[in-house]
């Protein structure tokens, strides 16, 4: 193998790792490293749909000419990487029809990245994970329709609706779903592995790495004081979007001040109430919330900015937004 | 209290009646006034809900720094006093968590209504009652999933779905409705009510009441001729949406003359039919159709006129537009 | 009756004639008139529905004053066609209560269609069938709330869900799929119709048909590669999504070469999975998915060409877009 191939192997290790990290918002290598290992963790086969769904994505962004910068920031790959993960636990990882169907969907998910960033562009708002949650709600309710992909036999579990069991809430319960609010954002419930995940952010950005416990704790004070069940705060499947709230709302997209602290911490009590919403909304069809409600949340948060003189986004928010759009052919 | 500080909570006083004039589309405190003693007549603590609801979303709004020509014409207070009425009649008054809920919603709204006009500004739309729906939609989907907020102990009914009953529709229940279409804005059904509301949207505005007259009567028409249930004409859920929609398409948003007065007919009739359709869209989730149909038929409507030049815009919506247009960043 | 009022009523038939072939993107009265035979052929009462409603949507657009070249080119027709084809289909063609609402249809489908435009002109994209699904939707939603409209008794019956009966498809399945799928764009299945479609396509554009017969076949191997239904390939509910699909990103909205037709074959794959994926999600409030999986598709792979360079849109498109564009009041 020659210097220069191996030089761009290298490359594109770099940018699939960045492309992990970037599922919270951290442009580092080392953050995808992490995550990486965290995800091995949580079970070897999600470690390796989610590091081949990446290089599955970015590679297909390379392919079709996406431009350079975006690719290596790792902002090809972070959507192909929930996608592969989302159909290993979906569906099932050991069928060789799963695997397939991931590959593809990390391809496809790249066209639809290019056309939600196109879209909401027009209002400088980013794209987020909106498009792993199209791509995902898709798969996911297609499934059950095709015999060859779904192995589950019986249709569609309908997600419960109703409040059940009582919501007392033990110590040890809210210390788990701390971490484990942490670890749902890659759709795994193992409370160690978001404990790894949150070591892998302060690596890279302690910012990140305190709003992203700021988001879990908000979460889980939300959800516990509406009385949601303490099964479902301890496995962090309430928290998690409150936790990417958190950390786009204060730092990563509006620039860290006491205002955007406390526009964070209402978006992530918001997201926590949306959870059960898009899941009941989803459930009569067999669908899931994924990260839906963070995604619907922080657009939202976003968009009223330029209404809202107190709060400023980013100024790399702002240059990147002002960069792409000039290059836009109207 | 000096002087100054009086001053200042009278304009505060005025710029809440605004907020509830403009839930039907009227900017004055006298009409405000009106709709208020209707909302107590309708219970007093519906009325108790909606002035504090404007109020706080009015107050959140200054503390935002949203711009004041908004705040002063109750642009800011109507769609949180719709979330707060929302959360009493969906949640039941009694109970401290609706009124934690619907103060958390009334903060909340004004964020959303801040995202919905920056979006829909890009084709010159306002915005209408989307923020409350997108609100209340959200709040009701995720009740049931909160024991110490949801009080009804056995989920969410399901809306009747297949036509019930015989559609016979007496006299009566035609008047009846008549007054109930223009209650049920507010999302009371008491028909002496609507008539309350209907004299306060005279007091400011003949043509506005006209228009809701008008309106009220294609609801009730179309309801009958296409066979829906008489009991549901006469408690006015078959038509409030047509009240807005023939208010907002001939005089309020259109310059009002005999194509505006035929678009505002198509336009109540469109919407009467979307009703159902949207009830039937969320009953399988538990949700409720609020005023949904109004705002998607209202926008679809005010979209379609830039290719259609038998309409035109109201002057005051064409410089609206512009003068916010241009105060925009890009 | 004077030559100058026949000449008009003769350039109003070719404008309904094209309306008809523009449902496959043929702005062709030569199409059209071989997809009225084909449609009087699946049922003389869907013969006359399509036909009626494609001039009653003509004559809205002249009587609003839509531009004449939108007009002429048939591109006020084709929603209200398949609008009125589709009430028949879903109310049953024999009540006068169908006649009535599909004329009522047809005319506001014209509305939806302009604010469609207005809306999408925003990112160079065209409306496709998006104002027949928005329409159709809604009316097959609120139909079984209406008794006077309601013919079926039991209420809407639900779509089945999980994957029913075998998959193993015989080679007179997939050939009556193949010519089934294009008779499906117009609602109806049987494989002769579309064999009839099939050839007013090629009589005007070569390469409108052989990405006709290339998405037809992608779609049947995709849905047969992951186990659909022998029956619903065979009756062409599962693939005609990809016909269109192929016959828009290839040829009709795209610069036809290798990256389009690669892009194609993708995008129609796509639709096959997004179909009973909506189907699904529809199933529960007792709605159907029209074609909204080909205009989902669609709408995303065109909006993400301006971030892939190796795609390039059609000149006319281009022009098209260019030209309404500057015509627009901001």
């Amino acid at each position: 193998m020659g210097q220069g191939r191996r030089a761009r192997w290298g490359r594109f290790a770099v940018h699939v790792l960045r492309g992990q990290a970037q599922v919270d918002f951290v442009p580092s290598a080392v953050t995808g490293a992490v995550f990486t290992v965290g995800l091995f963790v949580a079970g070897w086969h999600y470690g390796l749909y989610g590091l081949l769904g990446t290089a599955v994505g970015t590679a297909t962004a390379q392919l079709l000419g996406v431009a350079r910068g975006r690719v290596a920031a790792g902002l090809e790959g972070f959507n192909a990487c929930l996608v592969a993960v989302g159909c290993a636990v979906g569906l099932g990882p050991g069928h060789l029809s799963t695997a397939l169907l991931a590959a593809a969907g990390c391809a496809v998910v790249t066209v639809v990245a290019a056309a939600t960033a196109t879209v909401l562009r027009t209002w400088g708002l980013p794209p987020l994970t909106l498009p792993f949650c199209l791509t995902a709600s898709a798969m996911t309710l297609a499934a059950p329709g095709f015999s060859k992909v779904w192995h589950h036999g019986e249709g569609p579990a309908a997600l419960a609706r109703a409040a059940e069991g009582p919501a007392a809430l033990g110590l040890r319960d809210a210390a788990h779903g701390f971490f484990a609010n942490i670890a749902q954002v890659f759709l795994v419930p193992q409370w160690y592995v978001g404990l790894i995940f949150l070591a892998g952010i302060f690596a890279a950005d302690r910012l990140a790495g305190a709003m992203a416990c700021a988001g879990s704790a908000v979460g889980i004070l939300t959800a516990w004081a509406l009385g949601a069940p303490a099964e479902r705060i301890a496995d962090g499947s309430m928290g998690y979007n409150a936790v990417l709230v958190a950390m786009a709302l204060c730092g990563a997209l509006l620039a860290a001040d006491r205002w955007s602290l406390g526009f964070a911490v209402v978006g992530a009590a918001a997201a926590t109430v949306l959870g059960p919403a898009l899941s009941a909304l989803f459930a009569p069809a067999g669908g899931r919330a994924f990260t839906w409600p963070f995604v619907l949340t922080t657009l939202v948060f976003l968009a009223s900015v330029p209404a809202l003189p107190r709060l400023r986004r980013t100024q790399e928010a702002v240059e990147a937004r002002d960069a792409t759009g000039a290059a836009l052919p109207g």
